[in-house]
């Protein structure tokens, strides 16, 4: 079996339903060990982290990923048990699979294989690893990060093994992302019952005006590296299920993705300007889940681009789409940074998957990427 | 003790909360029958109805109450234990003193006075009492409504003895009430991620600005008789309490108080064309509690106001204000109806009280509207 494969099953074989390691790292890490990386467990909470280095100077090139995995739900769906790593025509299954211990097993064989060839590198080596980032990664990638700048440590560049390909490996890979901002809105009205409404403040009448303009602005038009900035309700409740009273609060979340044109702190303030007029008291409880950022000119998403060209023969698509990934904790300390990993048709889902020559052919991508990156 | 007060503290010492009945209505059909009305038990699901009536002819007076109380919440909180029937100071204390035992029990005692009086009137009587007012309404006054109405027997004249007195007893009856149709509204749109909304069709965005056209628009300005008709929206819920997550439907309760100007018909078509533009998948589920009705010109409530004034000497005033009394199952039948009782301070509270003085002038007023509907 390639070594990618076979490393990326024994992960597998993990149960590490986030924030659960379940014993990946310490495999990771005697891998790591062996090649002359420091190993440096900074567990913080219910989380396990691993920021393993190899070499003191500097440019410092850092993988970065999650050994955690979302639950399986019910596992008698799955046509193989999801934490068997089943090996089936060319196809390696279970929970993580894609998203993403395919990928921290072929940034491991990517050392090996880099650093067989190339003893004494140029740059130094790091592997920045979590088991909390399918949870409130609170204690992970941000925690790691912080005592990193505490003690002035600094990544030039980063590559995020998040699963970004679509239809073929290396087709898509992201070079920013999108910022998060989430807002929790309560409107405290005044009960009542429904035949005296002068006698009451109904905080669904007073919000729903303020809903409308949230849910209409045009928040800007995006611009050549990101998609226009969007604003979804998620989540709104209020009233106890009887028809007759008028309920005493309310309570609204709503989340922005935005794009480098935006600041969370010029959000906020357009926001909260949409429920002027409003009488009821409403209070925005704010929270930033994550900057907005994009690598733009450096060298490293040329290297990507041109390793996928090399070893896949494909000329990725490197763009800001998708979701958040841990690269929103790390780009704003300065670090240029990258994400490329395996197909993401599968991944969250049941019978979870990914081509098991896509692992080898990665690990050959990530190896490229950090000869590239040497010269 | 008065008469009235004594029935009334025997009724308030049954547990009745609805739907039981708890004996009441045959301590009540006791006396009735000793007075030469005729019993009928309309017992329908969990609720049991007495339909009492002396005499075969017309017209037919009838009044209308019901047995059940709402609960009485912590017992702890109550300053006399609510089924006690506790007398002190003048004030009978317990769960339905006010609403509406003591009514039933100056019906009841009214009847006994103006039948020693009148041993043979020119009106016929009858008493229309439930064990289902304060519940859903469904099983109690609407089903001997169907009853009567299915067999030809109408009722002419009605006197509700719901607790209509603010201030002083008699200062305020009712001569109509508002309708009450509601609604819920049920909006399917489809899930997604919060990061790709154009895959998804949020049920929140969809439908808030119908709901801030449906909270600000003025249905009508009222009437000589009515308030203006409102609307209120009791209910929202959409989401799973995720933030991520575009929720894939949405539920909105709402509920109108309408006059006399307005139809269900019309309010349903006006209410839905709030909604035009939507383009996920409304679904409105439309329930009437009660049209709206007004008892106008006819001899009852002349009746009423000339009985409060021998009796209590106040002249009330005689509006259609409040919120739905069972009086919408029996008007619609082309009776006159008013209600009369006594004051509503404390009603549905904790030491719900009323004057014990008060319910023996309210059985006075009572039979004075007796006789007064015999000339």
């Amino acid at each position: 079996m390639d070594t990618t494969v076979a490393l990326a099953q024994a992960l597998i074989q993990r149960p590490s339903v986030t924030p659960e390691d379940a014993g990946c790292l310490g495999i990771i890490g005697e891998r790591l060990a062996a090649l002359g990386f420091t190993l440096e467990y900074m567990d913080a909470g219910d989380t396990r982290n691993l920021w393993a280095r190899r070499g003191t100077g500097q440019p410092l090139f850092a993988f970065a990923g999650h050994t955690d995995v979302v639950p399986t739900g019910p596992e008698a769906d799955w046509t193989h048990p999801p934490f068997a790593g089943h090996l089936a025509d060319g196809m390696l299954h279970g929970r993580g699979a894609a998203d993403m211990k395919g990928s921290l097993a072929a940034m491991v064989t990517a050392c090996e294989t880099f650093l067989a060839q190339h003893p004494a590198p140029s740059i130094d080596l790091a592997l920045l690893l979590t088991s909390d980032e399918e949870g409130p990664a609170t204690h992970g990638t941000r925690h790691v990060m912080d005592v990193l700048q505490a003690r002035g440590e600094a990544i030039d560049w980063c590559l995020v093994g998040e699963p970004s390909s679509k239809s073929t490996l290396g087709d898509i890979a992201r070079r920013g992302r999108r910022g998060s901002l989430n807002c929790t809105l309560r409107v405290n009205g005044k009960q009542g019952h429904v035949a005296y409404p002068h006698l009451a403040l109904n905080p669904i009448h007073d919000v729903v005006a303020g809903l409308t303009r949230l849910s209409t602005t045009e928040w800007d038009q995006g611009n050549d590296h990101f998609p226009a900035t969007t604003l979804q309700i998620s989540n709104i409740h209020s009233g106890t299920g009887v028809t007759n009273v008028i309920p005493g609060s309310c309570e609204v979340k709503f989340n922005f993705r935005f794009n480098t044109e935006q600041t969370p702190e010029g959000l906020k303030a357009k926001a909260e300007a949409c429920f002027d007029g409003a009488v009821a008291d409403l209070a925005f409880d704010w929270n930033l889940s994550g900057h907005a950022f994009l690598t733009d000119g450096g060298p490293l998403a040329g290297a990507l681009q041109q390793a996928c060209q090399d070893v896949l023969g494909v000329t990725p698509d490197i763009n800001t789409g998708g979701g958040t990934s841990d690269g929103r904790f790390i780009a704003p300390t300065g670090t240029d940074v990258v994400e490329l990993g395996p197909i993401n048709a599968t991944i969250h889902q049941v019978d979870e998957c990914v081509c098991a020559d896509d692992l080898a052919r990665l690990s050959t991508t990530y190896a490229r990427i950090l000869e590239l990156m040497c010269v």
